[in-house]
């Protein structure tokens, strides 16, 4: 039987489920498991407040607890790492390997610099992820983060929205000594590139990352 | 208009409430705010797993976001702090505290020793403590964590249970440079004294640390 | 017999007592115990160098072990906590709790942002307060600190001082990352409300932090 | 063109290179990267000293530089890690990434527990090892190192070998709080399922772990 | 003007003194510093409580001020460093170099050894070392520290004290991981060789570490 | 037989280590050892990039072996402490004590200051550096880093490179908190003054630290 990697967006975007599929094209390669993206039809438009956070874990249990026989690995899609552990609890039944977005991003941008920088999309949701980066023990690794300070409408705005990104970015390299960045969020694959051109140290998108390490994770069985 | 402060148990076992009522005793004075102790009737029986945790948090919330007026703080009886940020962010717009009984619990035993040792129920929740304790910054401070390896059924033999309560804590003294304890649970208050006694270092009973702290913060309006 | 808190100005300024008295007026209820503010009539006129910290330190504890029998907390009214573990051990018999006001104000802001900024009247205090904060163990949620730069007959400008607070205040949260901040100093709760507005984020007064903890532990007899 | 992983195992043990060679078996799939296992004929029998590390890095860096056009990713196979980023500046121009097996093992690790123990061949290593941590800042997750005690000339009788992983396994999660383990070598990963069905927590073979990492990486370009 | 090393032993044993003076001598070279020690007339017949450490610091500063004008260093002897920045602040006007034992013998033993250990004289005074060496933020390089469990009195039974201190310093390394220890007091440089031998690992005599230090330190004028 | 200090630079230019002894001068003391500064005659011109610093390490190793027996201890006189650890292990069965410049300079600062700075030459350098301090444990003291930004050839025009270091180290200072400051580079005692004229915090030169460290470390046979 073929094995499929399931990754979750948490939030009922279609359109952020769409560009997390079309970000994993090069990650399916023959032979290697199927990648398939879902959205939470139930879940917040997107995940912004603690509360969005909080209330789309449950949700994702259940989800993840119903995933088919052919499931290889579970990656959650949202930067606030939604549910991660208790995914994992509910998973390890299964012995199925669950990965968040935002720990898989850290520990890869742990390997392509010594000092991480964080771009946010809200300012609010800087004080939860320094919380997650001080659960994970990796502060003394912590450059700095800084929001690109959009609203939601205006986030559909491309060019201002790379504009704002390369913005923090430039700010968290040239001030804050950060010599590697992490995207934020989990739908913006399509700005790394350009991105990475204009700061010049290495971008690390998360659900590319995640996706990357589940493909191993699921060839090994752990 | 006399002022409340609401104690919520997150599992719906009245008795853990009514222990955690009596234990508040001593905070009750003339004057002050009252206090009042609430079971979350739709609450697990215990609350033990990560899926426990996480399935408390949305809730909560809604039981906290209907308390009437006289609300002056909130305090989350859990030690695992079940959504103790969600909870906070949905009573900002009414200026309301929120504390949970393991931060405070936590913070309390740093004014009472170097280094802290918890005791806790569960081996399986230690892991999750951690996560905690590093979110907070705190792990400099941290001893060691034991748990007394009982079945929740077990838990009513409250010899036993002191019994193993003390081994715990002796361990982490004598072994682990513990000399502050901090009891990691909510309902056992009256194991207190006798724990205190029987390792001979100073033993935070984290409910009442919490509401300690809350009846300040309450007659401060902070 | 009623019970006291005996909040200790270490410093001879009755002024400073004075202020600090003011501010503790939320915190007397009928039931409660008193609070009882008093001059170290033999202190320096104010805690500024090392010196007035470590000179100020014998003559605390002879002024606390002298204190009367209805002495149920002590707390010490100045930013660099001068004798705090010293009058701890020297109180220890008597099982009087010893609360310093920089360590329970720090520790009270953990409780209301992710990272503490503090704001210093003289710049060289910070590697004093540095050293207390490494002690305590909590550098991992130290945004930073920067001091109002006055002379000391400049601080009766209350229109400046307050003026150099927000400049201070708005630089540790605009720029160094601070949500919460602590007013390192004893004698200023005047100016928290306005503080506190100007900047958008809460504001720890220390002594009102101290005070309200030793009330909550003095109920409690720890 | 078909692309290459390259594994470099920096000792001249081509039987430790064929033990790698085999453990990667499950990482080759169809329409991935190739993966090929080289054995550094210039290298010392075994990397066990502090100098068989640090003469182990210009041979690798001259031995990558070579590396034919299909080079996707190199990983040195050696849990000190010599020459990582050595390497890693040598293959900057050429974009390929560089990752070492120690960093990826223990990465992998923070995603499979709380507090990682390892497993060392020798007591003189663990020194390099803790440093290698601390330039990692990873210490918040690190519960203790232990050496199975054995003469290199004892490795080959893999009972006892086995036997004292377990033991050093054991003791780690019993006594030292680890609830994920990292094997501290290269050539072992015939032992993994052996160790982790008796320690009972999850075991990390790090060669497999840095592979896994390369593949996805090798994919995305990174 | 030959300029001089002044070595104040802040108690008021002359015996401890003349064991500091007897272990300098090494230290005494033709073309160098002299190096004087001296005994606190008015100091605690030993330095063992907090209050002890804080009532022996204005006596320091004044006997110290009150220093010739051929110092050239001043180096407090106790492990408690009582005074430290307070004697800085003192002398520098004066630009004289202030080291403590404490201090600069956990300095050496960072080039000695990745993890220290320290061996106490009473467990009491452990709280108060650690708060050290988190004010030094070195705690990432601690192993562990332990007291020897005598009376004061029973450390004249030198074949015991040695005994005890060996016993200490294999726990320390055979069980908590120290690869170099640091006595924890003044006045036992005798001791050193003998425990050296017996653990197996460098072991620090802090006072011949701080003055060491200060050699040089007075040499460079810095 | 009198014993010598052997400082050895480990690239080939003369002109650096010309700049070395002389600044050595203060530490030359009549019945002293004696002081010898050598030229890496096969080392790069100067230690630049990774592979620079990875590149001396054996060269230096076998250079140190074949110190003469009158070799007391050895100083690695380069910011990136190249072969430090080798060496230390190459010169055991000696009992030869071997400090690096860059070790000994952070730890000399640690009695200066609280918070340090670096000021490096290269911004290549400075990830190499953080993970050094990490490694070392003493990133709780770190303020920061910066560059100079100049070309080696540059480096000739002492008036350009002092200006640009009082630049950086004014920034470190008055934007960054540091209150001590290290050059982190081999070759520039002659600017140490003018600098710390210049910033007004102390300025430790690290092949000044470290050759005073191992004076002491000689004459205890350390």
């Amino acid at each position: 039987m073929q094995r499929t990697l399931y990754v979750i967006n948490p939030n009922r975007s279609g359109i952020v489920t769409q560009g997390i599929d079309a970000a994993l094209k090069p990650l399916r390669v023959p032979g290697g498991p199927r990648i398939e993206c879902l959205t939470s039809e139930d879940g917040p438009p997107g995940v912004q407040t603690q509360q969005d956070v909080d209330g789309a874990v449950m949700p994702l249990v259940r989800r993840c607890v119903a995933l088919p026989a052919d499931c290889a690995a579970v990656i959650i899609a949202c930067f606030s790492d939604p549910g991660l552990h208790a995914v994992r609890e509910a998973m390890a039944p299964r012995r199925v390997p669950v990965l968040g977005i935002s720990e898989c991003g850290l520990l890869t941008a742990l390997t392509l610099g010594q000092r991480f920088g964080v771009i946010a999309i809200l300012d609010t949701s800087i004080p939860r992820h320094l919380r997650a980066y001080g659960a994970m023990g990796i502060l003394d690794r912590f450059a700095g983060e800084r929001a690109i300070g959009l609203q939601v409408s205006e986030l559909t705005d491309h060019a201002l929205t790379l504009e704002r990104m390369i913005d923090a970015g430039r700010h968290l390299v040239q001030h804050q000594g950060a010599d590697v960045l992490v995207m934020g969020c989990a739908g913006m694959a399509g700005f790394r590139d350009a991105l990475q051109d204009a700061v010049g140290v290495p971008v690390v998108e998360p659900t590319q990352a995640a996706v990357s390490m589940a493909l191993g994770r699921a060839l090994l069985g752990w």
